[in-house]
Parts: C-alpha cells; sequence; structure tokens
C-alpha cells in the first residue's frame, strides 16, 4: 500500500473501492533535485503527497529569495492560496531532493468529494490542518528574530536539519549564512 | 427563517430535519456594545454567526490594541487557532455595536459532522473561506502600509466606514486617528 493511502486511512475510513477511486485520482510526478513543483506567477494546479523527497517554499523579496516553508516525505504539499481561488502563485516550490510525488487537479478533487463517502472529511481535516500550520508559519516568518526563527526550525523540522543545505535552512531563518553560524555557536555555548 | 439558515442553504443542501438539527445546535447569544465574544488568553468555544451587529478583531501589541479584523451580520465569527486546537486565544473578539448571534461551540460541531449529510462540506467549505481570508488579513496586516491599508479598509469594508468609530479605523490602518484624518484628506485630493 502506499504511503499517502497509509496516510488518507489515518484520517477516514475507506472502503476498497474507494481505495481504488483515490489511487486513480491521485497521478504520480517525479521531480529531481532543482525542479519545480510550482512556480511564481504560475496558477497551482495540483495537491501533491510526497512518497520520497523533500521541497521547499519561496518568495521572491526584492531579487532576494525567503524561503517560508519546508514539506518532506508523508506530507502534502500546495499552494492554497492559488489552487483554491484558481490565481496565479506569489510563492515557488522546489524540490531541493529527488522528490517522488502523487498529485491531485483540482478538477479530481471535487470528484474525490463527490465520490468518497468520506472525502470532505479529508477535505475538511486537511484544510484544517494547513490553516493552522500557515498562520503560524506566516507570523513566525513576520515577527520572529532569527535566533526564534532557527530555534523554531529546529523544534518543526528534527529531522531535516542534517538534509537541507545550510543556505536554505539560513534563507528560511532570514539571514546570511554566515550570521547562522554565529547564532548556533551561541546556541551550544554555556550561558 | 433565519439569516443563519439562510446562509447555510446557500453552501449546502439540507432536508427540513437537518434544519431543525441545525437551529437545535446553535445558541442564540446577545452582546451589548463593548461586551466580549472572546477575551484574549481564554479559550475560544464557539463559532458565531452573526444575525445582526458588527464585531473587531484585536491583538496587544506592547500594549497598544491593533485591530485586525471586522465581521458584520450574516457573517461567521470566531478564533480557529484557538477553537480547533482547543488552546487559548491570542486575540480579542469585541462587540462595536450590539450584536445579535447563534453560536455553536466544539462538541456541537462534530454532532453537526456527523448528523447533517453535507455537514462535512459546510465545514470544508467554510475553513476554506477564513483560511484564504485570514491569510490575507495577516498579509497584509505585516506588510503593508498605511495608505494601502486604508483603502484595503475601503475595498474589503465598503458599507462599514459610517458605522465603526474612526479610532477603529485608525487602528486597523495603524496609525493614530489624526495620521487617518491627513491620508483620507490625501486620497480626496486631486494628483
Amino acid at each position: 500500500m502506499s504511503l499517502l493511502i497509509t496516510t488518507i486511512k489515518k484520517l477516514i475510513t475507506i472502503s476498497a473501492d474507494e481505495e481504488a477511486i483515490l489511487t486513480n485520482l491521485f497521478k504520480p510526478l517525479n521531480l529531481k533535485a532543482g525542479e519545480y513543483f510550482l512556480e511564481e506567477g504560475q496558477l497551482c494546479r495540483y495537491v501533491g503527497f510526497i512518497e520520497e523527497g523533500l521541497v521547499r517554499y519561496y518568495m521572491n523579496d526584492d531579487g532576494n529569495q525567503k524561503t517560508l516553508y519546508f514539506n518532506k516525505e508523508g506530507e502534502f504539499v500546495s499552494n492554497y492560496q492559488s489552487f483554491l481561488p484558481r490565481v496565479p502563485s506569489n510563492t515557488s516550490i522546489q524540490a531541493i531532493e529527488d522528490t517522488v510525488l502523487q498529485v491531485i487537479n483540482y478538477a479530481d478533487m471535487q470528484r474525490m468529494y463527490s465520490d468518497v463517502k468520506e472525502g470532505e472529511r479529508l477535505g475538511r481535516l486537511g484544510i484544517e490542518h494547513v490553516f493552522l500550520n500557515s498562520i503560524q508559519q506566516l507570523k513566525s516568518f513576520y515577527k520572529d528574530s532569527p535566533a526564534d526563527r532557527y530555534q523554531e526550525f529546529l523544534r518543526c523540522y528534527p529531522d531535516l536539519a542534517q538534509r537541507i543545505p545550510q543556505y536554505y535552512i539560513a534563507s528560511y531563518v532570514g539571514i546570511k549564512p554566515q550570521s547562522l553560524s554565529r547564532i548556533r555557536k551561541r546556541l551550544v555555548e554555556p550561558k
């Protein structure tokens, strides 16, 4: 059974027929490291589920890339602010490892809502999760100091610190890579 | 028929039995102008629907009240970041007119999901709407200039400019009331 189906079964109850419907509605998409799930200015056409790999979300801010967020295997990936109202995205989503996804488009998502008994429940629980996560990430992005951002990074992504290049971590924290080294040094030194 | 039921019927199809269930799950709550739907530090226990009246959302920032948002008759009101994960709210919601609400608590919301056939769909559509709105409001709160905030206020709340006291509009825009007068003057003067 795919990680996608295992994950869905943790959220809702599905019959064997519905498992087949879901397996059919999601399509495979493979990205090499560096390739894009979504580029700024495009419509976000899919909600994806990461079977293997890692992506980062970033925005351009006066020519600087600011990293907002990461998603890894076992997680859903999308820019709902583009996907739901069908408007161009102001955010890019890029694979930073070779990444294997299952993706569903907008029309097939509506099909899921009508053809899977608890499909609406899956959608409701999914968007509740994304909502809480997005608000917290966005508040932190605008409000928190780099030192707080780094500690938050370690708390949210404890297993990713070794997989993400330092310059992307620095871009998430909102500082230059050399400043990140200083913060890391201060955190390990006794006070 | 209440405005609540009319609004729900625009989103989902309900039977007469389900209309009775919904009418029973929502309870009346009346607030005088100045009273609170939710105070900072409390758990947000309800999702409310405003039959009549007007509320504002605000946060305390170093002793200053910063107004984030307004809701009026025909709209749902809640702090989902407190209501969904059952944690204390960092936002207050205050009636700024005498306000008549219908409110539903967390347990009754779960009952709605199980007892109303399209209840999950209502929940999914509701949270999608709140999600898009909240992200846009939060980005604007942190990023936009006072002049942009004021124009956004007029765009989002064209009918409310006369009902909301100037000092709350100034607090939403993020400036002192006298600065708001200057912005308003500049907007009406020919360039």
